[in-house]
């Protein structure tokens, strides 16, 4: 398969999703070496997960098959550029390719969140819509400080 | 309980969650009218879930415990302040107010990445460390239409 056999995989999991009533028209495919090795549909409001987005759910799917928590040999293809939530997942698992077809601008014109969740997260918190406040910094910092001291720690 | 014993007792679990070796140094709870009514500690490394960081876990268990998809009418209390990935799905649950022990500056000081992943999330796509492709963006639109025309969604 070609990247355009895996963004058309991608957009028929967006579909699916949409006829099944799972949740909202996103897909996604993780691949390893010109396989699928994780897939997911939005399924935030058919499983009362608001972290159920395609991309999160193709991820947990890829390393829950490969049983690790890193997926630095892998691509990401998305039916739509990832909002912020999964942009990070896609960091924090180490994907060092992503492949999008709808744009963050698309989805704000049929009503999702993820632009204006863009302009949030590049605010300082004090400014943003969410209130944020910070709190016991001095007894927080102790568990940071186990956690520098603790020796054959799995670091990720 | 008040506002600091809720810290204390993310804080907590971000203790117990490192004893036990089930992840990074991170806790959370999720309080509605004066009660805890979801919890969680990172669980990347023992389960395998790159997106099982504190907040993520303490959403999908309130969530899951509500059976609902949106927490507008809860607080989020965290040992840390999150991490794109956890600050997007506080968005995306609704949660319209974050108490936060340490700061992102503080959790890159042990090695994690969450203000590397900030910086890069407020690039534009082409200039980020991950390699980002526009692909069949005509073909991805059709179900972005689908959803469009769709009487009777449900929004989120």
């Amino acid at each position: 398969m070609d990247n355009e056999s895996f963004m058309r995989a991608a957009i028929e999991l967006a579909d699916d999703g949409l006829r099944g009533g799972r949740g909202g028209p996103f897909g996604c495919v993780v691949v390893r070496r010109g396989e699928i090795i994780g897939q997911g549909s939005n399924r935030v409001t058919s499983t009362n997960d608001p972290t159920a987005h395609a991309e999160v759910t193709a991820i947990r799917d890829a390393c829950a098959r490969l049983q690790t928590f890193q997926l630095a040999d892998c691509e990401l293809y998305t039916s739509c550029e990832p909002c912020p939530m999964c942009l990070a997942a896609i960091y924090w698992a180490r994907i060092p390719a992503v492949y999008y077809g709808n744009t963050r601008a698309d989805a704000a014109a049929i009503g999702f969140d993820d632009d204006f969740i863009y302009r949030q997260v590049a605010l300082p918190p004090e400014k943003r819509a969410i209130r944020m406040t910070p709190l016991l910094r001095d007894a927080a910092l102790h568990s940071f400080q186990a956690w520098a001291d603790l020796e054959n720690k799995i670091r990720y």
